[in-house]
């Protein structure tokens, strides 16, 4: 299997920080051993890991304002594929790929399924678009998709999303993600409780199409593009949506759709109470819906997220969060992105297995505040970045993925391989 | 019956401006005749609308830095009792009292249910307080109270519910009004499922108490007293735990308790579509849980939050919202401030019973969001003013109920026959 | 002179209203003498006020997902004049229009204003675009424009709002409006305080080009499309800059670019008072930067920005704030939007005229909250409708400029003159 | 000297700790030399660093629904003083304390200093207060201080501020801290800009009286205890008075008194360039202004606060912030919150040091993003704790704070010595 960065490059920038590697994760070691913490147990879990690459985060994202692209941006399915490739092979915690129709529309999914399988890769959820309108498409989802007060448009989107079962089941997925735009502009634009009724009706539609083995996971999101009002706004909605469907209807938790403030880990914990939580779109945001870096501004809430699953987990709480990355590229290379985000999700997963359950159970139980916020940060305050290294080495990975991607020279490649898309957006203000 | 202020004083106040609420008036009357609405009609259901007063609210509020009490604050229950006969007296659109247990704890119920009747009162919603702890209280409210990890703990404060169900019963009341403190201040201080677990064992004992035609109204707040998470944060807990519960728990909205920028009409229809809608807290805010007098500073949200109310009632949902003011009268005297917010309520759902409903159907069915928002507009922007005066003049209040309390010399007069109590709060910072 | 709307058609829709609108005027006055207020005298102010219209608004807007363009939408800066033209025509509260280089480019800017003048129209404040790449630019706004860290690229940013004073000088312009995209969407990325002072002296050689009689509008914004941090992020920020600059630059305030719960019309006190008062950008928000239309989430919001500005021109402050519409229109017809916003805002300034300032300065000083507050509501809730529909028919406006637009045919008139553009933006998610 | 704590104790906790704090000090090092980073000097300025303890944060906080006091509560400004020596003798980051007049007020001021000599303690700013009223005060401040309408209170208000210098000077500080509760909750309650223009003349009073070598510290706040709007809402207003008043006048800034959003760190940013930053209050808020422990919800944030500030000491800026824990202790013992709190102040401190500023400044530059924040990152992901171990170990602290602090048994004795006030706060709803 010939994957994208040259084999001996890689093995020559681990070898020159291999020793330092081992030491420092040596005395990690003993430091946890101290803690009454068995390293190579929690390197197993650390290295069973995945977060799922989405699709459309390999090309450099935009705002309404504008969008600045990079050299050598992929083209089509196949493009982002190879670029999802060079992530794997560095980083070596993202063996899934998301993809996102019509944007990942293609002749032959076998052919796919074989190009994704040479790079080491799978396919995870699969994503549909009724929140933009296609060249040559009947009914125009200006007015909303599901929930459209035409019928027609409704059959549209709905028949859309069955295309998008039909496409996941062709490469191996087992999820259809489906996030809609729907909501309204103005105070009463839309009658609240019949667009909620639309959005039961058509769900029921693609629910009912569901393969037996697959999940229907449910995004909601307080605005944008809808600013006075969404159908699928909060937890509460999505919540009620899937309970109204069905069990294989469970709710997807985006860490940038909230409202200022919200607690978001709390909401985790509810949905696995209920055991509705679909999965993650992991990203970052300080202002909205930024799509930021996973865990560039606020690593400590990317961390009490990954708490609340540990512990599930820890009590035997049966679930099986889905996790993908969901962010916007807008001043940075996307593969680099993507590598240390997927790093960073890796390092709050290790990072939450270092809690004291026991300890902290017991601080719980006795209402001692302090001792149990102690043990969440002894745990975030551990720098477990060798561990996170050692896991890379021993999947053939490199030490430092976004030094090796930059020695690799892939880029420069991918600029002259593939020729650059005229301009790009903005305007849209 | 002998009311608080003398009719004389009233009688001759409105007298003073009877002639010139009448030309208003038909003048509304005809403009609204130009647009298809018959005044008469919206008069009869205004004149039927009531919301009730908190008994807490007619003493000055204050802050965790200082209050800073008023001449004349009611010193207990009987002395609230009285200033609430003088808002109804005057506004005539507060015909229920909510009683706040231990806080009007009273040796004779039956008496005090007399005095209420003298007055023109009855009760709505008792609400249980297990948020500060109470002298000789065996168990502190410290770490929770229905969610305490400690046995005996929750024990009490269900005892103390299934007490404030039996008060309830002797003054009239009909339903019971639940909203706890409990949460957590640091991440980690709480274990989030199972707080809401120990909720929902200690909820399900209070449920069982409740005679059959009760309601039993969970109030979420998204933060304060406990400042990381709290354990009904929001309206999707609420409707998770009164799901769990059974058909008389329902969920009940305070407009102070939410993230910022949430959209409360949409949770008030999505409440309402689930059956789960128990009522409201009414207030504003600006920054949180301000408990600014209803409608000081958003009138137009809460006339959409109406506006959701009565297109329910208009399509012949079943559900009986119970409405409360819940404020806190810091800089004003309280008496003016829920006169004026009891009015400013009756203003939105006035206005809201203007809105022309064949034509809001038909322009959110053909997706015109102009029409649709301007149908809105045109019912807030009505000055309903002069219907208003003319409600309260046929039910014997006043037409300017500030003007005429001001000139009763009422405050006056309780500044002298109610001693003033020692200082008040503060240094809690 | 011939406007683009039939002189017979308007005519004809005013005459069958022009009876209502009179007895309803004539009402209003009698209700408000009883005030002591005149309404003549109000009326003279109201005609007076005019709000700019942004040329771009007269496009349909979109969001990062998609744009879903209606029928004849503008072409070029001509079209768009023709359609501001519409609208001054109908609503008559609009006499200007600001442009955005290089949006509007044109090759005869004499042409350009020979066509405004034809309508009516006469130009505002000129607009810079820093923010997105043109064709065969040599250096890239990716990172920056007058903030960025390559001396080249902040040169030829200074030199296109050069490039834009000139322009704005041709057409008869006082103002250049200043808004830059330049921030950061990392920790780190960039620095804070040397990217401020590259602000500083990037806006020094603006403002030395500036004429006498010019003023610099610098605009602030919290985030977007900068998404960690902005170069001028608030008004504090903005007013650093406009005090060191100079006399001549001052603080726009945009509705929409605040963080949320700010207190927007404190914001306008503190400029008022400050001498840096520059304008605004009128449109409404419920979550970030919606462009929602004016006063149609929050119009209590919008009164109370014109409650500072009517109250420091009562108490003679000398200033002179410019008024523009900055909106996005994504799911009505821009036109209506921009005629109804003008309305409203038309109204927000009417009804603070209403206030009884005499009786307000009292209330305030006597710290009774109650009557103040009151004062305020009493000027909002009174349906200027009458009042303003009076200043239209005064004008040659339409008493009612949405419905005469719709009669009128325009839309569909200029949907077959107008060919439309090819698809439309998306994909940047 | 004696301190609080057995020494005995302390030293027998810190031996059995001493060889693996060691240990791990020395990979530390090890590791930070690969980065080209010298331990030992990072070292010397982590052991000169403090943060001031406010005298009323050792006692137990509430908020307005209640307190609930823990054992052994300090009963006047000595027993503070003790409780502080505590913090100080184990933490050995806390050199000074904070008062607060009247609460703080002790006949004998010079007794005071000798009793904090003992301990080790010296004194910071002081803090006025003028947000409530004391028993037998002349003139309310129910609305208002500073910018009160009558010239009498604010008098009043003017005079406590200088008594507060006089205090200062009495027992060596060298700030005032004045922040007000001053403000509005009603639109129209206040004139904003004579309310400001109030604020100043008062505040010119204060400034008169000020030492020359003394600032005076103005702290600015969004909301609460006024909750329309407040008279120093944020830097920008608290930045234009402070410039008004002159060099002496600087801004203050409290963590958890901003907007939702806001982006601390950049305001740090500017007040830094414009030389008018005049310190911090440290503490942590999800919702508002929460006071919860430094760092214990946002450690990042915190961090980058902290590299703004060693940013600007590293280019050489002339300035020296006040730092001071303003935290509420609502569930801990204050004690261990107020230690916990010093050091993970401390901490971002530490990792702020461990960035590398010249490979910051050349990504900067070159407009790196990726490289830029990876250098933040870098220096946060660092487990600084054996450095933070081995500077109290060198200062004759504990290595574990709270853990020598719980072995001690120190509140146990203070809950005999201290008999307990009567019960607390609560009601104020």
């Amino acid at each position: 299997m010939s994957l994208p960065i040259d084999a001996g490059l890689l093995a020559a920038h681990n070898e020159r920080l291999r020793r330092e590697v081992q030491a420092d994760y040596d005395h990690l070691g003993a430091q946890l051993a101290r803690r009454g913490i068995d390293l190579e147990r929690v390197r197993a879990q650390v290295a069973a890991f995945g977060v799922a690459i989405p699709s459309w985060g390999v090309g450099t994202g935009g705002t309404r304002f504008a969008r600045f692209p990079g050299p050598g941006e992929p083209r089509h399915v196949f493009d982002k594929l190879q670029d999802c490739g060079v992530i794997q092979q560095l980083a070596r915690a993202t063996p899934t790929v998301s993809l996102h129709i019509p944007w990942d529309q293609c002749s032959d999914w076998s052919e796919l399924r074989g190009a994704a399988g040479a790079l080491g890769l799978g396919f995870d959820a699969i994503n549909s678009n009724t929140f933009s309108d296609q060249k040559g498409q009947a009914h125009s989802y200006k007015f909303g998709s599901l929930t459209h007060t035409d019928a027609a448009t409704r059959a549209q989107a709905v028949e859309h999303n069955l295309e998008c079962i039909e496409i996941g089941q062709a490469i191996g997925s087992k999820a259809l993600t489906v996030w809609i735009g729907d909501g309204s502009n103005f105070p009463g634009q839309q009658h609240f409780r019949r667009a909620f009724e639309r959005y039961l009706d058509s769900s029921r539609q693609i629910y009912a199409a569901l393969p037996d083995d697959w999940r229907m996971m449910l995004e909601h999101k307080i605005c944008e593009p809808a600013f006075y009002s969404t159908v699928i706004q909060d937890w509460g909605s999505s919540f009620m949506a899937a309970s109204l469907l069905g069990p294989k209807a469970q709710c997807l938790v985006d860490l940038g759709h909230h409202a200022p403030n919200v607690n978001i880990e709390l909401i985790v914990a509810r949905l696995i109470a209920a055991g509705k939580l679909a999965g993650f779109h992991f990203n970052d945001s300080k202002y909205g819906d930024d799509d930021l870096d996973a865990g560039s501004v606020s690593p400590y809430r990317l961390f009490l997220v990954f708490n609340e699953l540990v512990a599930a987990a820890h009590e035997g709480v049966a679930f099986d969060p889905a996790y993908m990355l969901d962010q916007s590229h807008n001043v940075t290379d996307p593969i680099e992105s993507l590598m240390t985000s997927a790093v960073q999700v890796q390092r709050s997963f290790a990072q939450a297995l270092l809690v004291d359950r026991a300890a902290l159970d017991a601080a719980q139980e006795a209402n001692d505040a302090m001792t149990a916020t102690h043990l969440l940060k002894a745990a975030f305050q551990t720098d477990v970045t060798p561990l996170l290294q050692r896991v890379r080495l021993d999947a053939g990975g490199a030490v430092d993925p976004v030094a090796a991607y930059r020695a690799s020279g892939y880029r420069a490649r991918m600029a002259e391989a593939r020729p650059a898309v005229a301009g790009g957006g903005g305007g849209i203000v």
